[in-house]
């Protein structure tokens, strides 16, 4: 590690990526076309058909299904598997992790894959002073796999860090500059504040978009294929998001299940309000309600994530 | 109304578009452009900065804010308000339109739309052979007014017409092939039946996006301002729609209140089930929830809707 000095070539000089899926390929595609973000890269996979895949996309110097044989050699293991993984990963890692290394994650929840990796890391940490840092790159496409990854997939997205209370501040900037050189906007948060975010802006929004897919597969054959023929730009929306991997949201909805379930109860407590505002024609809160959409959206395009 | 000639340099002799909007504004392009739809275009706006703009933007013979005015030169008259003032208009037009011409409407929902039109057509359209063709064509961005429109708007989209037992075929027909030369495929069916259709394909998805919007809303100043600035991928597709404007969606909502409603019990029971599966850890029943979500986006896709 190397972040100390004034302009360092790279940040690591090995990097292990642990899952080779849409961000882990991302994080090495970007690595790759020379960011400094690492100068030798370890791809480490459990499924030998995608360690194949890295191979003949050349994303990679070494490729391995072993996580200990590749994190021992690295001073940075970036866990990209779904969160219901990192834990076990961990697990793997931080044995034969060697003194004044990194771990990492990129999990979509922050207080469950803190309390998985936590006990671990107690073992470890302290003794041979590894450093863990949380963190939640937000980006993504509807897309999943090794053949998914972008270069430039997190470029002027956000990257959340949750650091532990006594992540040693090095480490924690070292992922900052990691991040940056991916081209995000990196900040800080505690990991609860994090979950609650990422429950209303994300995960619920897909916990939806699922549901109102299942609903419409619910309806008869008949009425289900004029559904496909004629479906409209909202529904066309919500199966882009529906297309997501189910392993990895059916983690991240048990992972993030207490805020996920608050930002739940807000929303059908909302939609009851609007289902009975339209039976009663309470036109002035439907526009009302609407306005507020609208607003939002507004405020996006201000904040230029739109 | 020349239909029944081999090559018809025109579908009609003169039209009428009540409402120049999104959908408005996009037909008269088109029929600027040179499809054979209409030889002499009247653009008609109760709002006089909408007639101004539609004049600075050339897409229009005539302009004015009278609808009898119009309608009475057109042997088409196609409406293309929001869905609540349709009847409205229907009534200022049918007392003046010619023997043997065309009303028409572009309404998101079709059952109340005629049920709002049919008294006013009983008085006229036997007597004087006036036709009316309900439309709906499924087209849209979040965007509206008469600097919104797109001359491609319709093209490889679906247009639904929901003719009466007693429409003339030769309407119909000539309805059918205006939304063909616009690039739209055109289907038939019962008012019922396109209201249902639209309710779970549209309609719910809309209701729903403002209603998540709204309750982001609802949060803590301070976290609503971290929703922004953190919004995910998931929240910009919910936004995005929550965009659209709020009187046509409101109209739309009450207009197809009793399809709407029933949908949306539906989708909250089948959201509850989801919920409850979280709860509970259920990962199979998850798993198969995301899945149904995944494969019907495979059959849009497959349906080239996508």
């Amino acid at each position: 590690m190397d972040v100390l000095t004034e302009n360092p070539p790279f940040i690591f000089d090995t990097l292990a990526v642990v899952g080779v899926g849409l961000i882990g390929s991302s994080v090495l595609r970007r690595a790759r076309a020379g960011h400094g973000l690492a100068q030798r890269l370890i791809a480490v996979d459990s499924n030998p058909e995608v360690c194949q895949r890295v191979r003949a996309l050349h994303i990679a110097d070494d490729i391995t299904t072993d996580v200990a044989e590749a994190a021992q050699k690295a001073d940075c293991v970036m866990i990209c598997v779904p969160v219901g993984k990192i834990g076990e990963i961990a697990a793997q890692a931080l044995p034969v992790m060697r003194a004044g290394t990194v771990l990492t994650d990129v999990g979509s929840t922050k207080v469950s894959v803190i309390e998985a990796v936590r006990p671990f890391l107690h073992h470890y940490h302290i003794a041979q002073n590894i450093a863990y840092v949380p963190a939640h790159p937000m980006a993504g496409t509807e897309f999943s796999g090794p053949d998914a990854g972008l270069a430039n997939l997190f470029e002027n997205r956000w990257c959340l860090l949750t650091p532990l209370e006594n992540t040693p501040s090095e480490a924690v900037n070292a992922i900052r500059l990691f991040w940056q050189r991916c081209g995000a906007h990196v900040r800080e948060m505690t990991p609860e504040y994090h979950d609650r975010v990422c429950a209303i802006v994300s995960h619920l929004p897909h916990l939806l978009a699922f549901t109102i897919c299942g609903t419409a597969d619910d309806l008869a054959e008949e009425t289900r294929s004029q559904v496909l023929d004629f479906a409209a730009s909202g529904f066309r929306d919500f199966t882009r998001i529906a297309a997501s991997d189910p392993i990895m949201w059916r983690d991240i909805f048990l992972a993030n299940k207490k805020a996920l379930l608050e930002m739940f109860d807000r929303f059908m407590a909302s939609a009851e309000m609007m289902a009975k505002a339209i039976y009663e024609e309470d036109t002035a809160y439907i526009v009302d309600r609407i306005q507020r959409g609208r607003e939002i959206r507004k405020r996006l395009i201000e904040n230029q994530q739109a």
